[in-house]
């Protein structure tokens, strides 16, 4: 039987705990929260996250991270994107030899622009062939109630996206391998981006037909960097792509997309941060992407806006109406 | 200044005749109602179909074709898909030299799987040069409320499509020129059929992580389906064609979208259409796809699972899981 370590135990890593649970791995979950892991481990509830859901039984739990490590053959991380680096790098000698790590996390670091296997790769001295990503149309809440849902598990090395797909696939949870995984990264982090602009323009008051515009061309835009940084081209039309983004972007359950709404109808960043539960990683990987694309020489208009409107550089409406207003008389450029 | 005529006074034909009145065309619309037409043109109004908007200025409105047509430069025609044939056959000689016609409908015709713009070719006996379709993120009323919007004109005869656009552009109306009127006419039609499959999903309880599956899987259909018949991919990633299917799919007014919904939670075809407000396009046009795509020797398993339910032919969920349950192993086939 697969052994797996969950290290996080906010939403998405609680909820990944469950599916590997589901799936028929032995799986430990560890947090830094005494009373979460405890309600997680004795009532099989984490109200504060997944309000309403009864996890699945077969979770253990602990706030002890060697217990949770020991004799994993993967290892799934779900821990706030700027912060990783810092809270893994002790950990890196209880790794089992030939461990798979797994990243559930959607970000770019600041100062490094490093996608997120990538700071698990440095701090646990990992060669690409010993990590994947996990990401697609995966709104944790849904599929903590069990609604069916597909993703993608990309890897370098096809045999480690094969076992995590194998020790994750049940009833309602459908894996897909890929081995774009830089592509795969770059569509998570940007999404969060594009759901803060969507909420914007929704914060503004636009309508369907502006919003479905911005996230059309937040695509193209994604796509864009993502060639130029050497990825494949179906990635972005694929679900870790289009699909992430759509789900992302319709969900009224998405941090990023309700803390751009607030910043819409008028909220500071400081406000809206403070009004919005949980991480809202858009915020920061907004700055990370735009130096990205800046020392790619990719032109990322919908980033710049939003990070120019975050910053306060400008008024709300006039980043919106720029964007719609591109001086372009054929589409395609 | 660019004379216009507009056949068609539902929702959709009004508020383009709006947009081309704000654009500084002189305009009239053609409607077969004559209580609508004489709301429309003495008190700016269209209460059954665009509520609480105050159309624009300068519309005018007549039962009488003869006048309508006579004298336009452009001819914009939205009428029902599957009878526009007939209805505007015996308009022929009444349609000026030169003018363009413009195709605002989204469908496929029944038996002969012709196109809008083919189907006004051949009625009107005009060379696909006289010929341009408009296509978009496009819902008519937030459009009627002008809400920024983007919207692509497509002709193969590049002075009609700039024609048209000149005629269009406003604050807040901005057409774009393609080339690809196939892409862009399959495009407009075909998400009608995804927006029926999503509103099924939706119907049945199903959450954001499926419906974005189905329709990121229905684009990938759609692409696959145009590609065979000759047009360019990045039609389908741009606002005739992602943009429109995201638009559509996450409007509560779209029709088809709610057509879909009533089917799913358990209504049949005959209910279904009683309780939806206006045509559905999809429902006719599913099975001019299956068939055009059987053509083409093109698989399209949400277009042929939309068409199993709406006939009756198999449990609503059953069709659902089995396009989530497709057996893929990696994403790209």
């Amino acid at each position: 039987m697969t052994r797996a370590a969950v290290l996080g135990s906010g939403a998405w890593g609680t909820t990944f705990a469950a599916v590997l649970a589901d799936a028929g791995t032995q799986v430990t979950l560890w947090g830094r929260d005494e009373a979460v892991v405890r309600s997680i481990r004795d009532e099989r509830r984490h109200e504060a996250s997944i309000p309403g859901v009864e996890l699945s039984a077969g979770i253990h739990a602990t706030t002890d991270v060697e217990e949770a490590l020991a004799g994993a053959d993967l290892v799934a991380i779900a821990l706030p994107a700027q912060h990783v680096r810092g809270i893994i790098a002790p950990f890196a000698s209880l790794v089992p030899d030939g461990a798979v790590a797994v990243s559930l996390m959607k970000g770019v670091e600041l100062g490094t622009h490093a996608r997120m296997s990538s700071v698990i790769s440095d701090a646990w001295a990992l060669g690409a062939d010993r990590v994947a990503v996990v990401s697609g149309p995966n709104l944790a809440r849904e599929i903590a109630q069990h609604q069916p849902t597909a993703t993608v598990v990309a890897s370098s090395n096809r045999e480690a996206a094969e076992l995590v797909a194998a020790a994750t696939a049940s009833s309602y949870f459908r894996p897909y391998t890929n081995d774009d995984v830089v592509g795969v990264e770059l569509c998570g982090a940007y999404k969060n981006v594009i759901a803060v602009g969507v909420g914007i323009a929704d914060g503004l008051g636009f309508g369907h037909n502006t919003t479905a515009t911005v996230i059309t061309r937040g695509l193209a835009e994604i796509t864009r960097l993502g060639l130029a940084l050497g990825s494949r081209p179906e990635t972005f039309s694929g679900l870790a792509g289009m699909g992430d983004l759509i789900a992302t972007c319709a969900s009224p359950l998405s941090r990023n997309h309700t803390l751009g709404a607030h910043i819409g109808r008028g909220a500071s960043l400081e406000e809206a941060i403070a009004l919005t539960r949980g991480t809202a990683e858009g915020v920061k990987t907004s700055q990370s992407i735009r130096e990205l694309a800046a020392s790619a020489s990719v032109e990322v208009p919908i980033c710049d806006g939003v990070v120019t409107i975050l910053e306060g550089g400008a008024p709300r409406e006039s980043v919106v109406e720029a964007l719609l207003s591109r001086p372009r008389k054929a589409e395609v450029d």
